[in-house]
């Protein structure tokens, strides 16, 4: 029944491996399982990580995998943060870790072999992992087949610590950037999740309900609800000093406007 | 680290643990921990539940259960599949349902002991029991504390079997219900991930390209993927078919519009 690792004889196999959004005991049966069959892991992105994903990641390895596997890192390529064309920016970056992680597969995985990349949250959400192993299949220089592991999305971890439902009865909802947010409050829902949002875009809503959350479900989680005009400049003061204090932050949160 | 369930001296505590889509390894180590420190289970609805959401439920309390923990089942109020009023009629149930649980939790659950209800899927999406428990609080009757615990819901699951992101670089999405999607494309997205169909929506947009999966994760799941003008006259066959064998449906999609 469970999904497992199906692999074809004499095929490479990546494993897209979702672990959740900080609480080690967010990883699934599913992705212990896959970690405990991986040959190789892949980590991409030591250089732009966090302290406390790495380490994540590494308890994870040490829990879960088998002695013999073997550990391979390729250096990430480096990434403009505040690019003026955000998507073709994006691309380029997708474009040269494909590369990187092309010949790290070419050169470390063998045939039959299991080779896994561990990614923070779920990987359909904001995560290029994906992408990346197209535009590799695509090139058509290496063979492989993957499969994705889906985890606990921050969105769902940010959700159960206020024990709030993402919609309303039948209503639709949101998920967006900050970018984006910062532009306008988005068409068609009262409800948006916001995500990687490095300016305050809450601040333009007074009026609507905030459920906010940065480090969710790390030993550093920092919680605050309530309508934004209450609550908003001390969550803007929070998540400053907090960011100064690790060197980065990591935040989502909840807008709900109310109804008429 | 691990959120736990902590618990205030002599107070009732209500977990609401969600077990993912389908697949019994969905199950978080943190879902199977609360399973394990669960005195009394809370089933609510087997009246509308479907045969393989039980069996999934009771093989999880079977699994990861301590051997005296004790099984209460309430009887589910009915409910008006296809009301004119759906909010109103959504409202009325869960208020029912509340007095339900709130005379369950009353007769049932002793001082420090912890009660848990199984929520398919991640409680934060589409789902009311977090709600119903907020109603009961409201209500003043029976006092509890309660906590969320995050879990693998269908759309993660449909992305990964998919192996697609739900979001494109930078972009929004919208989860929406089939009722909404009838009416007319959502503003501000053109990602759309579409629960609670029954009414083959997608139908109305050939353009789109849909990733289609129904009991996805479980040994029925049926997958489709491609251009609506292609796969739509199919999909709406298999539902169909398996919609009468299987007595019941649950299907989920991705719509991705083409940009310009
Ligand atoms: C590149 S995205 C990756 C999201 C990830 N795939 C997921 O499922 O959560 C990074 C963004 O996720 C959110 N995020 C990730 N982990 C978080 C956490 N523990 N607490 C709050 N937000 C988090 C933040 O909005 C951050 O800017
Ligand atoms: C009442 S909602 C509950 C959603 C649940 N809380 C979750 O996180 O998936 C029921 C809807 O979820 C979707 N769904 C749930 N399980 C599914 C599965 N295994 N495959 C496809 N769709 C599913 C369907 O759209 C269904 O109509």
């Amino acid at each position: 029944m469970s999904a497992g690792v199906r692999q074809t004889q004499g095929v490479r196999k990546i494993c897209v491996v979702g672990i959740g959004a900080g609480d080690p005991d967010h990883l699934t049966l599913q992705a212990a399982k896959a970690i405990g069959r991986t040959d190789v892991f892949f980590l991409l992105d030591k250089g732009e990580t966090k302290a406390s994903l790495i380490e994540l990641r590494e308890r994870l390895i040490r829990g879960y995998s088998q002695p013999r596997k073997r550990i391979v890192e390729g250096r990430d390529p480096d990434r403009d943060r505040n690019p003026a064309d955000y998507t073709g920016t994006v691309a380029d970056w997708r474009h040269r870790r494909s590369l990187v992680l092309e010949e790290l597969i070419a050169e470390h995985l063998k045939d039959d072999e299991i080779g896994s990349i561990l990614v923070w949250g779920d990987p359909s959400l904001y995560d290029s992992t994906i992408a990346i192993l197209e535009e590799i299949l695509e090139r058509g220089a290496v063979e492989f087949e993957f499969e994705v592991v889906p985890g606990i999305s921050s969105v769902s971890a940010l959700a159960a610590k206020h024990r709030v439902g993402l919609n309303r009865v039948g209503q639709p909802f949101q998920v967006t950037t900050g970018r984006r947010l910062a532009e306008g409050w988005p068409e068609g829902a009262d409800d948006v999740i916001v995500m990687l949002d490095a300016q305050h875009a809450f601040t333009k809503y007074p009026d609507a309900d905030i459920y906010w959350g940065a480090y969710v479900s790390t030993p550093d989680e920092l919680l605050a609800a309530g309508p934004v005009a209450e609550v908003g400049d001390e969550i803007v003061k929070t998540r400053t000093e907090a960011r100064e204090r690790h060197g980065w932050i990591m935040d989502t949160y909840l807008l709900r406007r109310r109804q008429a």
